[in-house]
């Protein structure tokens, strides 16, 4: 069974009000998590059907683990859940922004930053220089 | 030959000074460009590995289309040229994030909206909603 339709042209696909996604030939959509109130790019994972499905019900982030080939809830063990203010798809549907309000320490990265984005490329090197 | 270097092991991946960007199967990295002034999230593509080299090198934003299998400069017929004013990576260097200055009309999205991602998802309805 699928959970969200197809776009029924390009029009429709880029102006419409259907909301069709449309996920890779892995089943998959990228999805850029942003914190509502800094702007700040937080993150980039990954989303199913399902995933997103949940995301919109619940109004939490869900996620799907290309590693661990598993669905996942943001913040299940870490606590940093993503409490969703609103959720864009871009224009040919295959990419979804989230806004979110990060709970527990507020940061949404294993490695201890806020952001996953931490390192700046420098002259081809990178340097770890965190959003203040 | 290969442009990039792997990253010797998981703490190099994540805590070290190499770029060693992880290509998926099909040999792209999700980019995501977000306006350098605004902080807005202006879209998400596509790079392999020769695109982010061209990135680096020229400082203009190249990527990679999926669709027309093929690497495109981004602005090269539209006007809409990104001059990169960063590119930070994330902890598994498996997406990157560019802070780009867009030339041309200021916006980054074929349909005719600053950013691609226009519209918004209230209950489950599509609505456009570019900011302001």
């Amino acid at each position: 069974m699928s959970l969200f339709p197809n776009a029924a042209s390009k029009p429709d696909l880029e102006r419409g009000e259907t909301l069709a996604p449309r996920f890779d030939a892995s089943g998959l959509i990228a999805a850029v998590a942003v914190d509502a109130d800094r702007g700040e790019v937080l993150m980039l994972a990954w989303m199913n059907a399902e995933a997103l499905a949940l995301t919109l019900k619940t109004g939490q982030a869900h996620y799907y683990s290309r590693s661990r080939q598993a669905l996942w809830k943001k913040g299940e063990t870490s606590g940093q859940v993503q409490t969703v203010e609103e959720i864009r798809i871009d224009c040919d549907q295959d990419a979804v922004l989230l806004k979110v309000r990060v709970q527990g320490d507020g940061g949404a990265c294993h490695v201890g930053f806020r952001s996953c984005f931490y390192r700046v490329v420098e002259d081809g090197r990178l340097v770890e220089r965190p959003a203040p």
